[in-house]
């Protein structure tokens, strides 16, 4: 969960660093730290608490820290509280070690007692202290050995950027489980947990997979396996705008993301729509073997679970095969029941989410096969997975995801019109239904957001309330939940959805006179029975913000509070637009509240630890 | 959700049915009536808002109302506002015909406006008072005609007992998917939502079916079909004691049924195994219908719906078949997949839910065989399944479901053993392991009910705190779901439960110095990465109150603020030892604030609205 970036060259490495870690801060920002080797001076190694700002202050950008090779961090702690001592880089006792590392080292505990025993002393809580301080322990002269050594000793999930006062020619990169990615340019080597630090400097990038060791020099990059033997890394181009990953004029990366919203959707859908028929080039699929499935496995977490609860009640309806939703954390651990029948529908913006990469390793074992649904081009799930659909939201740089989310949503309902096709589950009439207004969307979401003053206002209205209960049936429940992380995550409202037909098994005794119950009754066919759940929380004095399609609008309107609707459209589509006030809501409730909107308190966008 | 009773005999009936109605309160709380017949008064009608004793204080206990035969009704508002004139009964323009009513009248809108087009004024607005008019529109000196023609003009459910100043020498009892009941007396009849409110008076009782009609006089009841032929009823004899409905020396329902619950589990239990084996005599699965399931599909509402939620973890490890835990008042609206290779395993306390029970139908319309897991024999639930298996906790008064969730709990161990053994999918050293921790558990359960004054000490600590999350993997993550659910039910505060892997994708954003985290950490092979979780919150500041098993409580300690533990068991059987600490931390937190335990607001025990 931490961003790490590595810098080896002509020019001076700090400022490099710091540009590459602030593109990074989305993983994590409870500290930051630079290690910058330097001719006259050694290892120097300055670290903040605090926001990347503090270290950039600390360092005047970077001016007052000389030298041409170095790493940078950006923290989400694990282990030890957020502080000066615990930030990374760690280094070992003597100073000739500098380690920056994302992921959790697990047996560091009995390492530590190990090397305490042997004289080490230790200054940290962290387990990255560990490493630097056992890289030290192995060291004879060859840093490659060392490093060999000790990860022949630690188990768990990492990405490491290494250097060494020895040899200050070289960077070290490893990884295990964490991403890590290498940048080539002309006379400079980078190394990162992802593109968005590097491109600025150059689209040449390679993918370290799994066990591979990396030496970087000036000239260029020398990848080994996990027995130090060489290994040929194809090299790929990233063709991302920079502006891409920059605000564009708006106050919040997520502003600006869900902004973004209809163009994302277009680029995901239209290019995969020839003659009013989903064409997905890259699958191979047949009928006989999706006749022949059990089940569809959908594994996620977050948000990408939430496209997987809409996904279960669309891909139902249109295949008639059971489809089971899990939650990644839960699925690794729960002997799941999967055969060789089974389709494995893994959903990550990512395709690093440790939880969703170690799921779907066990649903493969299990002899499932994968289906990917990924943002990050290049990313380990997208790489291990035995098809992949990429989302092509572009880079998503807010924690709060909003047009990956969207993006995901198109891709399941692609995959859902694709698969009935084949398996001949779905009339012609209701595949041109749904694919006509699939076309529509982009614009319809275009006039949602066009409207979004009113949603502003009602946000104006209830930013204070301390707690909000979302409630639907169906897909609107599906959506509900979504709504409800989305506000939860960036207003810090404890908030929370209900399937409507639940409330009053418990949750209804926390609803009294000015609770603000936000009530998605936007699938028609349960309109009634929803209405009927409004009138109970009415009657217990709740206020009520209702959400409807335009049809349904004006009825609605007549029992609750305040509605927003959103146009009609094919019900298997609801949840493209309904989303999209409820990110916007949230948006603006959390503006109100004064939060820090694009990096909410203790989260970081890319979960690399469990 | 209304309780209703009425009694025609030669005794005064107001003390009667004001005595009924205080068993049926937990019912609906929030308004109270009686309508009485009097030769020369006439048909009386007393209302009041609030609770009960509201009724009782302005009738003297009824001394004040005379009559001998009469209605009486204790409300949860669905339609109009808990207010006098909204309470039942509700009474015909010109008075002539009193109506109580449990249920819904889904097109209640409509038959207004017809009536008031004729020239009707309607008084209240409730979908009640429109049954009374009507009524009295087709009236024609029959009332048997009368109440025909009404139930066919009427949709929804109902459970209604009527009387009519011109024949007061009859009660007429009507029901269509809410619960009704018959006590059979010398010389008297009672009509009620629940035998609690008869076995004062008589053990006698039938159960009406949907659509019957049954006419009560003093001396016998008859029952029609929906097309007024006689129909013979079977008499059954209830054999639970008075006194199991009564505090016994507690301060409320909910502790009794706590304390009971060791007790309850034994005789759940016990008598179900023999020689060392299950022996569920009342059923009949072969394996070969058990190896060829598809699904079990475990149907279910609030606390019942996590009992399912523990289940699948257990019988999908037992029995390698896929389990699906579907909400029932989502399940019934979802198409789901269903087969003649289903398994429908249906839980219910009362058997009388009224989305549970329509779930049901809709599983067997779909093919599916029905198994049941109800209290209360010879419930709805209970009849229209194919096999039933009772929990025997014996009657259950306070709202939030203690003792009830842990026999059905128990319940859904026994089928998994016996399915297990019949499938040959349990080793029998696994099965006698299990088997004799089944045994070791009440006395488990008493010894963590001895100590549970450190847990009062904890909620005298906590009970104060506006947002709690509860945190688990695996089991105690179903665990958890009924724990919070227990908290928010009585003591109003908004708490939350969580898989321990999703907090990092949004909820951890709520975490703050303080926040009060329940960890749930009984399932030893996730104890460490539960652990990691722990670690995570307690970095941001949060109080955390850990349960684990004796074997691990000394290492969990050293990270958290204070440790619960309980006894080693079987990972199986871990939730029903877990769940008690949880029940008694939520009972004495609500203590603590002053909260109305065993009536919380809105809330209701049987849920037979949607």
């Amino acid at each position: 969960m931490c961003g790490i970036v590595g810098f080896i060259g002509k020019e001076e490495a700090a400022p490099i660093l710091l540009d590459g870690l602030s593109r990074l801060e989305y993983r994590g920002y409870d500290s930051a730290g630079l290690a910058i080797y330097d001719g006259k001076l050694g290892l120097q190694v300055v670290k903040a608490k605090g926001r990347l700002k503090v270290l950039s202050d600390l360092t005047q950008d970077g001016a007052t820290v000389h030298g041409t090779v170095g790493l940078g961090h950006t923290r989400w702690a694990t282990h030890g509280e957020p502080s000066d001592v615990n930030s990374h880089p760690q280094v070992s006792e003597n100073g000739r070690f500098a380690v920056v590392h994302n992921g959790i080292i697990e047996n560091y505990v009995e390492i530590k007692e190990f090397l305490q025993h042997k004289g080490v002393t230790f200054v940290s809580q962290t387990d990255t202290e560990v490493v630097a301080q056992l890289l030290e322990y192995y060291y004879d002269g060859d840093i490659l050995n060392a490093v060999s050594k000790v990860l022949h000793r630690i188990n768990g999930a990492y990405a490491f950027g290494i250097v060494c006062a020895d040899c200050p020619d070289k960077l070290v990169a490893v990884r295990k489980d964490s991403p890590l990615i290498l940048g080539h340019g002309d006379g400079f080597q980078l190394l990162a947990s992802d593109v968005t630090a590097v491109i600025k400097y150059t689209r040449e990038v390679s993918y370290l997979d799994d066990g591979e060791v990396a030496v970087l020099t000036q000239e260029g990059a020398q990848v080994y396996d996990a027995y130090l033997q060489p290994v040929e890394k194809e090299r790929h181009h990233v063709d991302w705008e920079i502006s891409a990953a920059e605000k564009g004029g708006y106050e919040h990366f997520m502003a600006k993301e869900i902004m973004e919203q209809p163009e994302a959707f277009r680029k995901t859908v239209f290019p995969r729509i020839k003659e009013g028929r989903v064409v997905l080039d890259d699958l191979c699929f047949d009928a006989g073997y999706l006749k022949n499935l059990d089940k569809l496995y959908i594994i996620a977490c977050g948000s990408s679970y939430h496209v997987g609860m809409a996904a279960k009640y669309n891909l139902e309806k249109l295949l008639r095969k059971p489809v089971e939703v899990a939650l990644a954390s839960e699925f690794r651990y729960c002997d799941p029941i999967v055969t060789e029948k089974t389709l494995a529908l893994v959903i990550s913006q990512s395709g690093e989410t440790i939880d969703t990469l170690a799921a779907m390793r066990e649903a493969k074992r299990l002899g499932a096969r994968v289906l990917s649904v990924v943002n990050v081009v290049g990313s380990t799930i997208a790489r291990e997975s035995d098809d992949v659909i990429y989302t092509w939201a572009g880079p998503e740089i807010a924690v709060a995801t909003t047009k990956a989310y969207s993006t995901q949503l198109a891709v399941t309902y692609l995959i859902g019109l694709y698969f009935a096709d084949l398996m001949g589950t779905i009339e012609k009439k209701e595949y041109d239904a749904i694919i006509s207004e699939l076309l529509l969307i982009p614009t319809k979401l275009e006039s949602i957001l066009e409207r979004r003053q009113a949603i502003q206002y009602y946000a104006s209205i209830y930013f204070n309330h301390p707690s909000i209960f979302f409630i639907g049936r169906n897909i609107d429940y599906a959506i509900g939940m979504e709504g409800s992380l989305k506000l939860k995550e960036i207003s810090y409202i404890h908030s929370e959805a209900y399937a409507a037909g639940e409330l009053k098994h418990g949750t209804i005794s926390l609803i009294e006179p000015g609770t603000l119950v936000v009530a998605l009754a936007s699938y028609q066919p349960l309109f009634e029975k929803l209405m009927s759940n409004v009138v109970e929380v009415k009657s217990r004095g709740a206020d009520v913000l209702g959400l409807a399609t335009d049809a349904k609008g004006a009825e609605m309107a007549k029992t609750v509070d305040h509605t927003i609707t959103v146009p009609d459209t094919h019900p298997m589509l609801l949840p493209s637009l309904d989303v999209v006030p409820l990110q916007l809501f949230a948006y603006y409730v959390a503006l109100q509240r004064g939060c820090d909107i694009d990096k909410p308190r203790n989260l970081a966008k890319s979960v690399t630890v469990e």
